[in-house]
């Protein structure tokens, strides 16, 4: 294990910028994984990272020994940080002390949607993002297509709300969602307030790409009557909308309880 | 409309304070609701509230002179703030510019359950909590138990998630779980991941109280024990949970979709 003790280390100022600025993680094409559930998760499911973090108490403790001696005996690089350094770095507040740097996979589109998708259009808030990412892993659903203005995947805070859900899924950024929908060889269907189709009327047993939209404005218009259809998820109270995650999160599961 | 331009003022420090600090909120049994939506809503579905706070920019927008005006011609207090002394107290980046301050509403327990109901054990994300009552106030249920460690349903955080659910529903706080779910003449569904039977293949079209538990460690194992059926959400894919909002709200549409 290498150590760092100085500030003024330029790997560590690099660790640094990467850890506080959005454009520094995007350019660069890396991202950091904070905790020990992302890193077990990254272990398991995608390999060796670029680099471990680790800070120095951290390494007393068994869940971190054990990923850094996973590490170390398969040669991959680990870096040790006294605490005030490595808090500098961590985002997560009482977070445990390890981290993972990785390459952010950057993924372009070269087929039309031939299985069950997700598609993002313009979705602001990283929790929302990283809930529907992790409920669409969980019902099996492996493509996830997001348009310019949809909240980077691969900030720390959509990372940790998808709780792993990265690592099984293809996730394609920057998307023009308007090609990929008309030239889509599944069904497209957009949730909408105004729509008349119930979602629970829908045969929903062939593969289907799930279009979300904005929190507040919802699907935008051009793309709305692009869908091959617009459903309603159908309610009872006096409170006409849901949570775009926890729409999301009905459709994908009416769908895996239809199929099932 | 009342004016206040000093900071000195007495009131605007009691505002100042309910602003910044749960603690005050809590002891003063108030609360504030930023934002037009809220407002509206609260006005429909609850009507007057003890004060509105309007910034001085703020009203020269129309949603804004409307809310205003409908206040004064109900004789309502009205209070306005240069914008900075308004953003001072404001939560919000970017906020709209006003604000209702409303007493919360404190209700004890003096009944078993006999409708359906949401238990929420020790939920800590304010954004779960109030994504979890919208959904349930979308879903047509209206009465939601929080246990002591649960976030505190009134806080700014809280609301802005339940984006008016607050108003439809009879939320208790501070309540004995295990009293309630032991006396409860509905059954009581919890959702784990051990469990054997899936949501799909329980009769749902009778109420019943659902219970949810911690982020992290689910509902505590004494409770678990005491809930009539345990029932898990079936996956498909490697990850192998959902955020406890989604799986509320596929919980409470499952519900829906039985009884529609």
């Amino acid at each position: 294990m290498k150590t760092i003790t100085s500030r003024d280390n330029a790997q560590y100022k690099d660790l640094l910028k990467l850890a506080g600025s959005s454009q520094a993680r995007r350019k660069s094409g890396r991202t950091l994984l904070d905790g020990v559930h992302l890193c077990q998760s990254y272990l398991q499911l995608r390999g060796l990272p670029e680099q471990c973090i680790v800070s120095e108490s951290a390494l007393r403790k068994p869940e971190v020994m054990e990923i850094v001696g996973q590490l170390e005996s398969r040669r991959a690089h680990v870096l040790g940080l006294p605490d005030a350094l490595y808090n500098a770095v961590s985002q997560v507040e009482h977070g445990v002390g390890v981290m993972f740097l990785i390459d952010t996979p950057e993924r372009s589109v070269t087929a039309p949607v031939t299985v069950s998708a997700v598609l993002l259009d313009n979705l602001q808030d990283p929790g929302n993002v990283g809930s529907i990412l992790r409920s669409a892993a969980a019902a099996g659903i492996t493509q996830v297509y997001c348009s310019a203005g949809t909240a980077f995947c691969w900030s720390p805070k959509v990372l940790r709300a998808a709780m792993g859900a990265h690592f099984v899924l293809d996730i394609f950024e920057n998307v023009d969602l308007a090609a990929l929908v008309s030239n889509a060889q599944v069904a497209t269907l957009a949730t909408s307030g105004y729509a008349t189709s119930e979602l629970y009327d829908v045969d929903l047993r062939q593969p289907v790409a799930w279009l979300f939209g904005h929190e507040g404005q919802g699907v935008a218009g051009d793309l709305l009557s692009m869908a091959t259809h617009q459903v309603v998820i159908p309610h009872l109270g006096q409170i006409e909308s849901l949570n775009v995650a926890a729409c999301a999160a009905v459709c994908f599961f009416e769908q895996l309880r239809q199929t099932r």
